[in-house]
């Protein structure tokens, strides 16, 4: 018999934060506040493709982001200029965020009066798949010039994803990037997600994907 | 008094892991086994970078590479069709290399008989830069589309860096990347980064990778 007790570094860290995610939901489903986890390799699109989300939803939803970073403040700042509330997260060296951070972030920030919050996460397709954060959705960017094979490499990001954007297609006629297999790949490891080939750049295929983001709201808000 | 042990987690394991990754380069050096860790964001041309620098070297040097990946085998299955020697090297969910996997991928390889050794880091910009795996030198590459700001949002990659392989500078003409101000960032955290712009793909830039990597494998070669 052990006279000790054996810790799971790694399954308990997980198990503790599942606790804390399932805390942060449900305080945001009472408050109506719905969160977006937004993941993605670094330099995919995150911060414009928020941008341009902020436009098109700043007149119906009142707005808040959260830019987790491992270091610098250049997307909060960048964000601060369309006029949400926003808060810049220093994630200390690490390379995602989890469900305790993300708590830590909404209180500092405040939830109260806002409709809609997006957590703009650390740039990385690997950790941030493995750690709810308690969000309403998650969305996960995938842009053209990183190719079409992400999907077998990274599958976790695209198992756990309800939404692939493809980003920057207005750059695809100079990229060999097969978005039938892009898409085929992640909907093998993921049947349910939903693909948006846009530029978030330019403005191509933004609709289908803001209208999906405002009928999930709408049906998220009925539900809870 | 404490009766007992305080095992701080984090700070335990990268000590481990210097002990591993000075134990790796110290065999590595006995041996004359030139070793590389290449280090990107997914999909910013490791492979590609790969198989060109492969390409140049092979008539010189004996060329192993380990493919690192949290899954799936086409990395690996593209190097061995340049008749080099290969292993597929998965991570159980890891997102980086550590020095004790690596140590147990160049045993499974084997090293006898090789000059030259590639490690393909997972595709992140965050946890490989923690992690000292042993080798010679790191590599990192910055791809033309994920833009110049990467230094400020990933600052350890770029300071523990002996090259910065500015990539994909074939499609620049599309992009609003500013080569010297990535340079120049680059430089703020680390003055002593070699910086490579070329193209993996087309080959522009590559001789100056080639000539500094060979003229490295050479200098190493008479201090090892």
């Amino acid at each position: 018999m052990r006279n000790f007790e054996v810790y799971e570094t790694k399954e308990r860290v997980l198990a503790d934060n599942d606790a804390a995610a399932a805390e942060v939901r449900s305080s945001l489903e009472k408050k109506k506040v719905f969160l977006v986890n937004l993941m993605s390799s670094p330099g995919a699109g995150k911060t414009t493709t928020l941008l341009r989300t902020i436009a098109a939803l700043k007149d119906t939803y009142r707005i808040g982001v959260m830019e987790a970073d491992v270091d610098s403040d250049v997307d909060a700042r960048t964000i601060a200029d369309t006029g949400v509330r926003v808060i810049q997260l220093h994630t200390g060296g690490s390379c995602h965020m989890d469900a305790d951070m993300t708590k830590r972030g909404l209180d500092e920030m405040g939830t109260d009066g806002l409709d809609v919050i997006f957590l703009e996460n650390v740039g990385n397709l690997v950790c941030p798949a493995e750690c709810d954060v308690g969000a309403a959705k998650r969305v996960m960017i995938l842009s053209v010039p990183e190719g079409d094979d992400k999907p077998l490499k990274y599958p976790l990001m695209f198992s756990v994803s309800d939404v692939m954007l493809i980003n920057k297609i207005d750059v695809a006629p100079v990229f060999d990037f097969n978005f039938e297999l892009a898409e085929k790949r992640a909907k093998e490891l993921n049947p349910e997600i939903q693909v948006f080939p846009l530029s978030s750049l330019k403005g191509d295929g933004f609709d289908a994907w803001i209208a999906w983001l405002k009928n999930s709201i709408e049906e998220w808000r009925k539900q809870v």
